[in-house]
């Protein structure tokens, strides 16, 4: 039996067939129309449906899992917020569900992703995982005892959200000091602008990459200038890995999972991140000397982590 | 049937004779005797000999369950570290019961608390909870759906050590910036000792009730003062009360909880602490405005919830 | 007897004829050629001969006073460094002095302005005064008695490097947390883009004034903004007007000047920087209570200060 | 001609006989009666009047210089405020006067042990020196051009109350973050008794000092175990002459001096202190590559500056 995973995002829908080893057998994926639930809703079902078309012979559909960006229902079926859609209280599962006349589950982006990981992925060994999404801002889910875990009201695993700095700065979500102030890919260009943009000499290559504005550098350029070993994105992937690293030290301390997943897009740029948030979550993990340390490992699945988890949360429904 | 819960406190060992529902029918207590692991474990046995001669005719004991501060390891068996005793590797439930012949549970003393809480106490009603023990540092517990969540490692829950301040205050675990410098016992006492050492107009009634001295003000004289209405001791529980309130909203954004259960000596200032707390968690949670907040509350079942919840996890081991 | 006033900009070179009344009688201004200093001393000289033309006859110039940006001599010759021109140890005096035929007095811009505030603008009345411009930076002045105070070296009243921050802003001088990275035009910019690329809703009149982008926000659309109501523009000045009341109580901590002086770009927004300076500055100022408060004044002479007060400098040299 | 310089504490009032070379000919000193102004002004009297019967043949006392804790005002007869003795703008020069039948000159006590530090002491040849006594809290003096700068209302140079952080500790004069709670002796021995108190392991040397209590440590016993190299009250030197270093960046940035004394009981450590301070100074000085430095030196005088410079203010009032 096969389900269809489907990742909405702010600017795209994007849609596999998946088979139970998480392999995807087709995709397909269309621009998300608007931000009207019945336009993307829509789409949905069209994706769906140009799946179901191309379902090999013999095979069959079983259910779909779609993931989004928001906050959604403790029974997996209505969206409560998405910032990025505007919406709130959309009854997606029911909306869905009569439009293709399969079972529907729908889940947080992050914790697809996550769950994806956990059964295919980078997690795959861990019974206690937690994911971590290093993008714009920060995502992430919890694996716990081989279950994701959701919350009470479904909206736990919010990471980027926890405070880390008293006198902080402005956040999205209304707040100062939340941890993806400091830890993302928005972090890491606010460190590369601001160093081309106040330290000139310092900052000369990051400058040059960005086209002579310090608005002109974004994240691939802070790579390129990191690997060609130029001090000042170093330092950016320093900070910003360091705080990585300080994070995942609070999330032990409460978590204690075996493994950390780290993926999203800053993590492209592998050990430039990686290495500094392992020397730091070593030196500022609570009890460091007396306790097995968790693994910290990249992501196996890059964007198809989210589509795929879906997929499977859809089959185990 | 019966069960037999023990609390290893740094200066007593509690031990009761438990029954399903929560009910302590009799109590024993004697010194902690040293540091020394044989003379604990003897003094834990001499401790559950003593109740098992008080065990109700016809009834019978069938299970120990052992509280202690520190990290116990995964299969409840090992105390891999104990700060107090300076216990490392201890392999305390093999000892206990080959010195009672019963089955023995291990568990940390916070989680064994959680646990009482949970089953007989403020969250009786609530599947997803979160106990905070605010007493010298922070300890605490995690129900998950009803189970008491240990970690990969066992040694999860630290919510003592998450880092709230950048450039923080050394903390007894080596690192700095921890919860626990900013909220409990010990950061109740220094703000109080402050203000009366360094504002001595207004930190009067304080250093009154200190004898004259900033470091004869405790816990108490804090708590006392505050109740009078004296503006500097209210402010100290603000202060700490705000610190309570801003962690639990970061534990609200990881973990999502219908309820925090507020426990520990701090708390029995009631509304002192939880007012404050209350106020600042809304205002901090992340997506305030667009989610079901957790409740807080106080715990119901104070000094005994440790023992009482080791006895219970005996029971279901 | 007249004087002539030469400001050396970054990108312009301003002259001006000036009585002893501080009256500019006339103006001349020329593009800063380049960083070399042989052009831009032959472009100081060209202006000079300039103005000395158009002297009234019967009237004669007796010195040129000539600011510029930068660490200047104790004994007012030398530019030991620009940071703007890239100078190191450049005798200027001498070589605008040979050049022209008059005696020459060089001196730091800000100083310049900080002495042509005190005769002729709005610190005329004032013997113990500290002139802050607020710019891209913080440049300023001080007055002691009378007498303009230029430290043992030259280099003294570099308010902008003050650190208020421990774990602060990265600045242009390779040090971290110094004010002007709080309180400035930049700042101010800083402030008013992160609102509009973070916090979407509550930026939607700066992000619309700055034709959607933030990096389009430039600080007259900031004043705009404001004078209009907007919350969170006024939030832009509310932050930086704070800190510039704070930066204010700790420079009269040690100056205890009667007035304070405010000039520079970000000052053209009035009310708006300075009502929330003064009530920072009443609230943060040690000893409060007891003691008399400087005023705190808006710069009357706007981008001439430096001329006239580089031109009075000369006539007093 | 003789003068006489009296040194009104919280606890004694210590007075001298003094030439014009700043020896010290004759002493006497008595208990601080009680707060009442009347009383501290009948012993000042009977201390002018024991030095005078002492006063050798043939000379003659001309005037009397009185240094008192507090803000004084402009014109040198009146304290505004004293802290210590709960004063509020009292003649006390007039007071005195009339008593003693001598001139009378009333100088903030910070700023008479700079000018004796300046005329007699380690700021001997240096025109513009800044003073900062590390005691209790941080006093301090400015001498500019050979002239001790007062400010316009008598009250600058109080250079323990510049902010610098943030987030800061609470002080005695109702700010938050202020200089003093860093760098003082006060900061000095809470970071020690905090280590004792927190990180037993690493402060046991410290608290052996300190009799096994943490409030049992006290300056002498931080500076013992640093002199034996214990590395956590080498941590404490390090902590506090860091911000040490710091603050005299700042006020380098300002007033730019040839030279900064450092006196004051936490200044009898010497290098312990100085060491750090120097490194820090050096590390954050704005521009610090592209200037010269200023020196930063022990002061020379002890206990007696303020008594000697008072003595010499008296004579060339």
């Amino acid at each position: 039996m096969l389900t269809i995973g489907v990742d909405v995002g702010g600017t795209k829908v994007a849609a596999g067939l998946v088979d139970e080893a998480g392999t995807i057998l087709a995709r397909t994926r269309q621009r998300t129309p608007s931000a009207s639930p019945v336009d993307v809703e829509d789409v949905i079902a069209s994706c769906v449906a140009d799946l179901r078309e191309r379902t090999p012979a013999g095979a069959e559909v079983e259910a779909v899992g779609v993931g989004a960006a928001g906050f959604i229902s403790a029974d997996r079926s209505t969206v409560l917020v998405a910032p990025n859609l505007s919406w709130r209280n959309e009854p997606l599962r029911q909306a869905v569900s009569s439009r293709v006349g399969l079972p529907v589950v729908v889940e947080n982006d992050a914790n697809a992703a996550a769950w994806g990981e956990h059964r295919f992925g980078a997690g795959r060994e861990e019974k206690h995982l937690v994911v971590v999404t290093v993008g714009t801002g920060i995502g992430g889910g919890i694996v716990l005892d081989g279950v994701l875990y959701r919350g009470r009201y479904g909206v736990g695993a919010e990471f980027g959200h926890m405070r880390v700095s008293e006198s902080g700065r402005r956040c999205g979500c209304g707040q100062h000091g939340c941890w993806e102030q400091y830890c993302s890919g928005r972090a890491l260009l606010r460190e590369a602008r601001e160093i081309a943009d106040v330290q000139r000499a310092y900052g000369k290559r990051l400058l040059e990459l960005g086209g002579g504005r310090p608005e002109g550098i974004e994240a691939p350029e802070v790579t390129e200038a990191a690997r060609e070993g130029d001090p000042a994105a170093l330092d950016c992937f320093e900070e910003v890995g360091g705080w990585l690293g300080q994070g995942l030290a609070a999330l032990a301390a409460i978590l204690d999972p075996g493994t950390f997943v780290i993926g999203g897009g800053v993590a492209d740029a592998g050990e430039l991140l990686l290495g500094p948030a392992r020397r730091v979550f070593a030196e500022r993990l609570t009890g460091t000397a007396a306790r097995p340390h968790a693994q910290i490992r990249l992501a196996a699945l890059g964007n198809d982590a989210g589509l795929v988890g879906a997929a499977d949360l859809a089959r185990h429904r």
